[in-house]
């Protein structure tokens, strides 16, 4: 891959990028170009005036958190983002899911369009996770959307954890329903009943379901798009076993699969581990997690929860089977089956999105993006004949056939009307990782030239000789994986600061920083540095925080499997200035989504 | 393939099966094999009786339609199918589905677990059906579940035809919501306002995009798994066209595909062909379908449908785009865009069962069954040696392995402790296409038996050399799918009848036939000829119809594209004799679903 980074080369090349349509200079043939653009961005902003007030988008005009105006950016494109991510994050995420054409906003609040291009990462995320799962003998199958009162309220602990989110179904037509039916907020109690009925025997386990659908948890908290929605996609994992350890193993093996979802996908670093009793699944005896982390905002994110449910839900629904290995006396005794579950949902999205993306717009990483490599030909002016215009595009369709068969999900820009600019700015908008320029100097030369999305400007330009770059591309693409995963993952270690000083706890929280620390595991311990990391918040900065930087106070986000060195068992005391008690773990505590 | 039907082969073949467990004779080393079945079953019967006074499957209880008690089929199997298709249509089907493990009732009336072996053949059609509109320029994404009342009831011809079925989400916990929301029906309420808001130019056409998800309707009629379900899981494809052409061609592309889905993969026939304007989507412009006939009941069954909209719903929602092609005066003109919706939904698999499944059970199409060949071990007796048992299993699961390794989707079934005759039936119960039978005999010989689970007995009973296993199975599967496809084919040509005189119509219509008849095509003619043939059932049977043989009156099911001759423009009268209009298609009529 050397020889695609060749400074010497590089500097040689044209910069073709140009920030503004407006601003297009001769060398290209449309001099309308410019002017289009601009019509057709002012049309836009019409059709979604006259849509809004037709009461589409309206969540969108209430959608911002912050009290402050946006912050423009300086001579930013009339189609691109116009407010920073450092400046703005949460007017920049939602400009950069809208107008990267990943999602919009829709008229029930908290409810979102998954546009095609965010939908085709969740469909990577199906094909490839569904493909890890079936070879555990995980079968897909499909529940109703609706649960009866009683069924729902038969686990007390979980359905405290739902109750006040569960949406009611209460009449079909006019006509009201003998009794009110509750739409899913997960499916444990909707599943367990029949996994008691379908489990005779200790042979018809592990049982191992799955499903992928949608679930609704109507929070009355600000919704936030793929962070917080009131209905959202995910796949719910059920499953039942004969014994602690076999359910207890499948629990590490779906959270790692977890894991790769972020790390080979979506070029996200986590850090797995067990959440604490007091953050745990309600109702379940353990759950482990795969935590992210926001650099914009300094927070952590729960990324994915693979819980042990323990024989608590199998008690409560009676799901027996006559242990097979009891002797003598017990023979005939039945065991409650040990039970998991497990999701992922299309949070996963929002964390892409929010840690790769920039201010010229979305940064998908290579392996989800539904177009990796887009195509623009170059350098046609006003000289350039019918004929050698002609050529130019057939060259053009000719590549992308070539990086098409080789499995590289390429498209060609060859709209009339518009600069290369123009065309530039668009897909760098919409996030596509590689960008192939060719015209008549690359024509003549042999070569392609490549535009990475992940490094701006120069430093990521680069030329591919025309016959290698079915070999190339495939490993640019990678390169460009490996990077934003690397970059991200510097950024996350840098801001996981372990530290044995309460004192050092709350500035280095506002410093965007999650902490490791020696915690005692006790939830009286947990909501006192809560308490303290919230009220000290706001004691240093003087002012109320606005949601860029919330005054929340920190939480635990896991105990990671992964424990530095440290921790004197008897010897070690929890962090926390206020509590007596002994260090059990490193726990890793922080603001959270 | 002819050497698999070798007669003489075939009758030298020993007669495995075994249609009652407690019947097995001395063969088999497992002497306690019908012990263990029986108390398996009466355990499974007590844990359903003990899921049903929880409440769950108190559906399945309620589910029966005929009022006639059940017909038991003389020495059915403990585990099998106790009553005939031909005699209790509605029981047989519930006990297919259930036993078959394919479905099962769920404690809210109306909807069902699809268990996994349904939902193998559902994802089987997803993934075949997203490769071919992946393939038009089709994408896939995600619309909210939720629809706020004013969107829903925008346009009236088509939320009229869905109003009653509307269910309404009136509160969140103990919340109610300012305003009601309805679950979606259909979406096309739910996305043409964001049509009106995306397509900004004719450069957006053809907008085209799809949707895999779950729709409610709170249909009060008797529900019935797969084919009336309150909730069903369907795909909905909307797409926008600049022309009628365009909408148009796409709308038969579409059908098309639905039409392979039956016969390729369900091996299913269909008639494809127009709905009348009676029949059409709700506020369409005109529909096309594909047809099916489920024989045992004589009834037609509404397969899957496309529409174009034409630019209906684009007035409603004001989806405009300016003319291209407009010239002078007209330059700048705004044009409304052309409209289609499609949807194909879980009601295939009902079809596909209806269909194919007889009195032993399921009977999957080799191409969407989850287990396509199940490998069981046989001729294993008290004097078999330990050895000896370890190596026929050892050499069924190599068999195993390398069907897999063509792509055979194969299982062996080395549970200890069953007999073979019990296992086939349980095989068999479940829809596996084709079994292989594998032991002493087999091994010596160098050849495995196999049994077609289509054709009961010793005429479905084959061998196979070992040594052209992996090319005659695949082979065999497809020939058991190109058999099933000619069976209900030829039934379906058999029963559609076309006729001249309008006295054949209700005696042909009882004896489960569909009709072709010369048609005039208007509303209120359907309405008499659903009128006069309803009464004439009545009268001519004599007492009231059970569900099994509805007394409704006939429908139009289509207008066939393929029309056979005979109509003679402005001289051939319509069939119904009290019209007086000139026919002007032969139009498809019969008893539906």
């Amino acid at each position: 891959m050397s020889s695609q980074n060749d400074e010497s080369a590089t500097q040689a090349l044209p910069d073709r990028t140009q920030q503004n349509p407006a601003e297009d200079k001769g060398e290209e043939v449309s001099k309308n170009a410019a002017k289009k653009a601009a019509k057709a961005a002012k049309l836009a902003e019409q059709k979604a005036d006259k849509a809004k007030n037709k009461g589409i988008g309206k969540s969108e005009a209430k959608m911002p958190t912050s009290k402050t105006p946006k912050k423009k950016i300086d001579g930013a494109a009339l189609i691109g983002i116009d407010v920073s991510k450092e400046e703005d994050f949460p007017h920049w995420y939602q400009q950069v899911l809208t107008k990267g054409d990943m999602l919009d906003y829709y008229d029930v609040s908290g409810c979102f369009i998954l546009k095609p291009a965010s939908y085709f990462v969740w469909e990577t995320i199906q094909n490839w996770f569904n493909d890890k799962i079936k070879k555990m003998g995980v079968r897909n199958c499909s529940f109703p959307l609706f649960v009866s009162e009683d069924v729902l309220q038969r686990e007390k602990d979980h359905i405290e954890g739902f109750a006040a989110e569960v949406a009611w179904v209460t009449h079909a037509g006019s006509t009201p329903l003998e009794r009110k039916i509750a739409i899913r907020p997960t499916s444990e109690t909707v599943m367990y009943p029949y996994y008691a009925k379908w489990i005779r025997s200790h042979r018809d386990l592990p049982l191992k379901l799955n499903q992928w659908n949608s679930v609704v948890r109507w929070e009355f908290k600000h919704p936030q798009p793929f962070l917080r929605t009131r209905e959202f996609l995910w796949q719910e994992g059920h499953t039942a076993h004969l014994t602690e350890e076999s359910a207890a193993e499948e629990v590490l093996q779906i959270l790692d699969h977890y894991a790769h979802v972020y790390e080979d996908l979506l070029a996200v670093p986590v850090v797995r581990g067990k959440k604490t009793e007091k953050e745990k699944f309600a109702g379940g005896y353990y759950t482990t997690t795969v935590e992210g982390y926001i650099p914009a905002t300094g927070r952590g994110i729960q990324g994915g929860t693979s819980h042990c449910l323990g024989q608590n839900f199998s008690k409560m629904f009676g799901i027996t089977v006559e242990d097979p290995n009891a002797k003598g006396e017990d023979k005939g005794a039945s065991l409650y089956v040990w039970q998991n579950s497990w999701g992922l949902s299309t949070r996963t999205i929002g964390v892409m999105v929010m840690i790769h993306s920039d201010n010229r717009g979305l940064v998908l990483p290579p392996r989800v993006a539904e177009i990796q490599t887009i195509i623009v030909p170059v350098g046609i002016t006003k000289n350039t004949t019918d004929e050698e215009r002609a050529q130019i595009y057939k060259d053009c369709s000719e590549l992308a056939s070539k990086l098409a068969a080789v499995g590289v999900r390429t498209e060609t820009d060859l709209r009339d009307g518009y600069s290369p600019g123009y065309k530039f700015n668009d897909w760098e908008l919409r996030g596509v990782p590689l960008r192939l320029e060719f015209g008549p100097g690359e024509a003549k030369g042999g070569f392609i030239t490549a535009s990475r999305r992940d490094i701006p400007g120069k430093d990521g330009k680069t030329t591919i000789p025309l016959n290698s770059l079915t070999t190339a591309v495939p490993e640019l693409l990678d390169t460009i994986h490996n990077d934003l995963y690397k970059r991200a993952d510097d950024q996350f270690r840098e801001h996981r600061k372990q530290i044995t000083k309460w004192d050092d706890f709350t500035p280095l929280l506002n410093q965007k920083n999650v902490l490791l620390i020696p915690h005692c595991l006790t939830e009286e311990c947990e909501d006192q540095i809560k308490e303290l990391s919230a009220r000290k918040a706001e004691e240093d900065s003087g002012v109320a925080q606005d949601a860029r930087a919330p005054s929340m106070g920190a939480k635990s986000l896991c105990i990671p499997f992964e424990q530095p060195e440290g921790i004197e068992h008897g010897v070690t005391k929890c962090l926390n200035p206020q509590c007596t008690r002994l260090a059990e773990k490193w726990c890793m505590f922080g603001r959270s989504y």
